[in-house]
């Protein structure tokens, strides 16, 4: 991986101006931390053009604070997902420049200039009020990584009039991001309207057979509109991860 | 049960005219005729307005033709529901009044006329061509209960186009039946433009995600429009017989 | 869609009666409200005949009265299902008008005479006690279209004396809605002894195999007797509406 | 274990009758028969009064025979469940006393005078005419074990007038077995009229919601009426079984 | 039903001794009485032998209490199942002959003798000391029926020496319940060794693969030994019931 | 929608040039043709830049042949998926142009010269041989599209060296499509790797817990890598579509 | 069973030494003690070399300070697993010399010393620090059972660098044991990487898709690196288990 | 990775021996052939001490016949599993060093001799005849990693006494696979008698509540016996390679 380097080394080994043992460290000494519960990719940036993104859930506010400070004390951005509000508020107070999002459960530090993309504005479409924090979620992932959004809330299928009204800013749109529980009919709409990019999370509101999210789940992964991408139930990351990937970088 | 019944037979036996033994015996002799591997009943008619069905999976040709054959010769109407092609030409062969229709996988022996009913066609939508021989289960029992079909084919939401097309057609229909496989979006689009009763079937169509029907029953059961009434996977008949109760019986 | 309008304005347009620029301005001036986290459709009750109603899970009390506040603003009754006693409780301080009904978990505002409706009273049976919430849903429901109910609640098929014994007045109901858990049996029972429209709820009341609902949903959709219509597990609401949809509009 | 054979061999230990090395040898000298492919137990039939049952599937006619002939050759019954048309044929043509019941997908060699007992008739009910198979291996295994069956068929709760007019017979019955598929409703109805045990099977008949027997199986687990006792779905051979611990054995 | 009051009846109409109008409402007036709540069932007692049991869970400690009013009142015993200790609590400071029981989660009101029943006792054996709630249930419903339980608590198969030293017990019982958790294994090791009425009740006990009961109730279903009867996840009243059923009621 | 069309057809409704009826009828007049089984849309292509494709399954080769030939005679390409080789031969032999390809189950007919564009080659990765055939589909589709492809086929993570010697590979195509089954980890490895468009196709490659690939499904969903677009089981159509969306359309 | 033990005492009966009831004695009294909720099994230390572990959950602090002081008092270390903190101060407020660690859910008296074994260390692997706490309990067991661990935590495969970095650590355990949730992709990696024994321990982290750990169950089940063992969902201890069967005892 | 041979490359590179680009295609020229639909890696055996396998299902026998030759034509052994009796023919035609077994649905090339292990053997235990399959494929696979295989098959647990009959044998086992189906105990009842290592596999064997062999794997998951290790679903070929990478390598 990464031959450039290596033929670099090599050419240095060969010349000896690097010798056999240092060569071996430096093909160990990859940029990472052991933080003992944690290992900090540094370079995960330069390879994928994102800050280190932290998973919330499943860990302690000490630990996020941890990992969050090491990464930030090395000048990169960090965001934090699936926060609630008591850790939020935890991880405030060991970290003063944590700044908590509520209604998306997001935290970021941000040491550094978000990135600026040229790249027009994303469309996040929600069936309903109820998903709205995946879709905050999302749109807080997108300024992340130096995409803006354009909000377009409520306007599921059952109300035809009112998601054709907005057909127009859906086109405009350099991708879209469509959030819907219980059946997850709206991106089967969209994508048969736009030709760009669809990106479909499925939410976990409803309740029966809503499965917690995994009809709406099947049914875009089976939609009758060809092209869309599925992510993680409640995934509002994943989407906007998926749209960073698509879009060009700068 | 059926009081009138009881009292006449009550004052009977007040009046002598019926022997206490008789008329235990008359409670007892109910409208049924036992055939051994079925117990048919003649009253069912009487009881809700449609002839007796047979449920055509699992039973043999020499079953289907014994049932049918004591029903119909008892002067009523037979449908065969979920009959394949070499059980149709196998029943065919013994009861050559039996009618098999390979679409809609019924057959029928009619030996009334059909039931005259007053309710406008029923719509008959389906999302795409995959989905017809569950939409012509529906037709075939419609049918048989008297009533009529218009069938609007392949109008799936991913071409919203083509579906808007014909909305003015379902709003005039007396009810909607909506067919439709994989994500089952169709109802609720259809639900949300329409006032009149819709019912939907989900179908088997599809792979993988569809989960053999289930993500579109599910879909429809959460559907964001409220008031679908659904029915089981595949099950043309089921939402025929719905909209059967829910019409005007003459 | 609504040719007779879009004719008048197009009448209009062709004599000069209507600029270009204002007819175009007239299709897209839809009858929509954007709240920023919801939009109002202020025309399906024209569409549906019904109020707009609110899903309450996943919302918070002040989105709730945001909603709820502009429909009613609008000389619109709202209901208002699935909000648990302490949402209640936040929305009737926020929204004084806010009428709470707890045993049914809904809430409505009501500004208009509620629809006067022909039909007769609509039969609400439950299998047990426990389900009781569903079906007062359902009966809150119906209120708020237009229908009245008759409770038989507590007839379960394994004291089938105890349902015999109100058969008839099942058979004069005209709809019946049954509302069960467990094995979800009451259906098929009912279903073979009335010739009306039978809408099926399965309720989450059981445990184990009953599968928080699952087990009498799937059996409801199975049942052996053939029509009944099946909602979503514990929809009360839902199967109101279905009803709703059944029964002349006025 | 078997205290009162372990204490004579005791004894006979002690007066010097027994070797230690015999008495030893006694005790690991179990009544079995290792056949390579399958071990037989020709001490089952004391233990639990029944013949050895040979579960046909995933056996070859070649195993089938070898078994089955060196349980007959120690004059014991054999009876073999889930045996289909061809393999029956198969094991025939091996076996020339093998008696092939293809209804019930069983077969069975009888070298010994079947079991006599006392105990009145069991009644077995099912739901439809599709479900006889498994009725079917029921009856022959109550046969196998000495007991009378009693068919009710198609007497399902759809039609309730049609069970009603049976339940006299199925209140004289000494144990009840209902086979049901689809909803599975049937219990709950027998359970809520007799006394007696019983005993519930589900069947894989039915389609979409049915799930192959799963909705019949779980809708008998939480049956409304108590003290259903369940076997696994299509399992005419365990609900016999379970009749037959329930039972005197003489 | 019951002809032999109907054939009294019907004689005493014949001799006038009954007007038709009275028989009629004779025939209506059926033993239940209609709390609003719940119709409560004074007759199954004739019916089935056993008491009016109440399912507490989604009933309010009020509707309990009048439930078991109505019940106590009439003379006849109360078994609640499934009752918190809150709740328990609660009925309690209702109903002061509430006796609830914690570790089995049970709650009765004798106000009549228990039955006596001359079958000997039945064995109540656990895999594990997690599952005990479950067996207490059993024997407090067992009580309830006039019948003995013998504890055989914490025998499972992985500590094969425990189990088999306490197989003597076992062959005693007059039936055995098997209450065990996780893979459920220990009904097919009983199965095996005993004759008598083997009824398999897996709990929820275990996290992961064993499914919250699943993983035990599917392999009791299949176990290898045959004639084990299954009833619902945690439902120790289910398998005394089932036990009542089978055993002489006298 | 399309205002720009509605305003000249406007402009020319009031300068007289076209009449109210005929605007009427133009409005209506969509590019749909109705063929009874199918409703045909020749404007799919305008809107979303792709051909018509026919979801091959539950159709006929008459059906499928009469729609192709609808789509082909009005000058557009077919692609037709999910054809087995039967099926194949039966639509060769209605249509000579059915050009159909084995490996991928696909057929089409093409004639207009395919789309260029201007976007890198395509990376379709397989883990193993088994997954071909859903590679093959992806690579069909992505031809009818315009786009290239660039094989590397059973490079799974088990064998990492393997996999590792292509990365320089992956890293520059224009967007990797991932194709797994199994437990669907290859996915979780590239998105690790590379910062382009990562779309992965979960296969039913695999028994057992593989759950006929949604063992893959769901583990491509929770990919410890984030930004990985999932689409449904076996679908190498739904990623090439997924990356037709993403790509620059020229 | 423990044939040489069954021959001496047949030898000292046969010699007059002990009674033939002493002998049934002996044989009956075998090393158990039965405390009512529990059988407490002093020998399993004898027959697998592991001391008896408490199952924490489902029991009362009680319940286990009662068995615990069994085992204690019998000389044995005990541990108990899956106590959750209020429970472990519950059992350190009854049983001082209960030691409890809060990050394993893990409690253990320690009265014996530990084993020492000469195996060496056993590589714990996390792919991420949201599954410390399923590691620390397979640690804490490993130590009850004289294994030492090595941790390698958060090296998941999204990060392969991170991961290769410490191959060659992993390449000199004894034994790996992997703990994963999500996708459950690293034993694949690791699988293929090194030939040690593999024990693979699939976690509850993640969301959605996740399932709660069955997809990183099943995606461990369907490793395509072969010969990897698994355990139970967050089951560390049962990993550790597995580890200790397989290393040399001593 | 395998850094002693980057550490002598090295030192070629600084004496002059190597050239830089020679050691960057040395370092690339990794040990693979890509086949087009396959990459073969001829290097596994070294760091796994296993031949190639090639899992058969998916594949056409010219596709194994490419692979299988490709490995052995390098002198290494292949072995090729899950080979229904058509594509053994096929591939046996085409590979006349292709030795197929039947039983075990395996095929294999043997071009080297097979391992010696001083390993002692390991029991294959099954619980039924239907078993053999899988139990077969377990020992075809360690004959091929040099192992050596006990049969003791049809003792299942419903049979205690056939089962005890047999513990002594499990006991001098070096490891033992308990291959089993149904509710699969089987391995529970083994884990609590031997300390050896033990790995269950469990069976399609068993239909309805069986699962098709996931009642067997998450009973087996859920054992109460600690320390049994799972593989997939009728895996012998697993099962084996587990025991390969626990025991000693030569």
């Amino acid at each position: 991986m990464e031959p450039r380097l290596v033929r670099e080394m090599l050419e240095r080994v060969r010349t000896g101006e690097l010798a056999v043992e240092e060569a071996l460290d430096a093909l160990r000494g990859l940029p990472f931390r052991d933080l003992g519960v944690a290992t900090v990719d540094h370079h995960r940036a330069l390879r994928q053009g994102v800050p280190e993104v932290i998973f919330g859930e499943g860990k302690t506010p000490e630990q996020i604070a941890l990992i969050a400070g090491e990464i930030s004390g090395a000048g990169q951005n960090v965001l934090v997902t699936r926060v609630d509000a008591a850790k939020g508020a935890a991880v405030s107070a060991l970290v003063p420049a944590f700044r908590y999002v509520p209604l998306a459960r997001t935290g970021s530090i941000e040491v550094a200039p978000l990135p600026k993309r040229a790249a027009g504005a994303v469309a996040v479409v929600t069936a309903g009020t109820s998903d709205l924090p995946v879709a905050e979620e999302a749109i807080e992932t997108l300024r992340a990584v130096g995409l803006e959004a354009k909000r377009l809330y409520d306007v599921g299928v059952a109300g035809l009039h009112r998601f054709l009204h907005r057909v127009e800013e859906l086109r405009k749109a350099s991708a879209v991001i469509v959030v819907a529980g219980m059946e997850g009919a709206l991106p089967s709409v969209v994508g048969g309207l736009v030709a760009a990019p669809v990106v479909a999370v499925p939410t976990s509101v409803g309740y029966g057979a809503a499965l917690g999210g995994f009809t709406a789940l099947f049914g875009m992964l089976t939609s009758c509109a060809s092209g869309v991408a599925v992510v993680n139930i409640d995934s509002g990351f994943g989407a906007a991860m998926v749209v960073h990937r698509m879009l060009p970088k700068e």
